[in-house]
């Protein structure tokens, strides 16, 4: 790695034609699918967290938008749409140089199917939530805020870091939600 | 480009070690900076949009969180501090595949000056704001929604698109603010 003319940090280089590799974080956009009082969630079919639970999300690709990007990743996990969606929560993972960005929305005709990258879909109501088997800290947080949320019928835009050490574990900050 | 095994994608695959090089939207992080009824713009020194006048912002790096980008934009840019940031704006520019997130808090003590990247630095009050000399859609917008929420004594978080063809120009999208 060498530091680029005009630069402040060493990045990758490619040594026969000197193009320059930036490497800066990811977008993971996903949705939060309502259906009345039941949320939709996805058991993972894929590595990492095999059958564990979680919200449809993924990495963002270039040329479409966020909020394509969350309604794509809810197409081809779950086989559903979600309408009217809205920006819910974003959270950095600089641990993992991610950052979630996750919308609330209502799941068409609350239908919903298995995509390729998921062995099961359900609808949970918030007692029924699977806590102790949720894929990732992410998830358990963006679920916890929505109930909260709803429970004051307001709901809010939050912002918050999950990072994780060796030691002490996972980290959560919530940052005052707008 | 080659399509790798369980991906959709074609993608960059390093022909002698097999690395696949994804290419993800980049996230611009940056701050609107506040001091009473004025705000604080950065005219830039360096291409592109030598000259014009634009919000401190770039690119967000590796093991930073959103929110520590845009305070280190504002330091490095205008050599200024921002306090009690909030998530203000979140706009996909998918035709250069970049997302700008912008926080809007309050310059500490008034101060800035110019850092390496900026010419000058300045505060100006709404009807002072030099509209035509703005380096980018996407700071014109955040303007624009900024004192339209300041007239209303209320800030929403807003979310958008701002895409660019050869034959149309700019278009921007405005998503249901939260």
């Amino acid at each position: 790695m060498i530091v680029p003319a005009g630069d402040s940090l060493p990045r990758y280089v490619c040594e026969s034609c000197g193009a320059i590799h930036y490497r800066n974080p990811k977008i993971v956009a996903g949705c939060l699918p309502v259906w009345g009082e039941k949320v939709l969630l996805c058991r993972r079919a894929i590595e990492p967290r095999y059958g564990l639970w979680t919200l449809p999300a993924g990495f963002m690709e270039n040329d479409e938008t966020t909020q394509e990007a969350a309604l794509r990743e809810t197409r081809e996990e779950a086989n559903a749409c979600v309408s009217g969606i809205q920006i819910f929560a974003l959270y950095n993972l600089p641990h993992i140089n991610q950052v979630y960005i996750m919308f609330r929305g209502e799941l068409e005709g609350g239908q919903a199917s298995a995509g390729a990258e998921t062995l099961e879909v359900a609808l949970f109501e918030e007692a029924r939530i699977p806590w102790s088997e949720l894929a990732f800290p992410v998830i358990a947080e963006t679920l916890e805020l929505f109930f909260a949320d709803r429970r004051y019928h307001c709901f809010q835009v939050h912002t918050g870091d999950i990072s994780r050490n060796a030691e002490s574990g996972y980290k959560i900050v919530r940052y005052r939600p707008v």
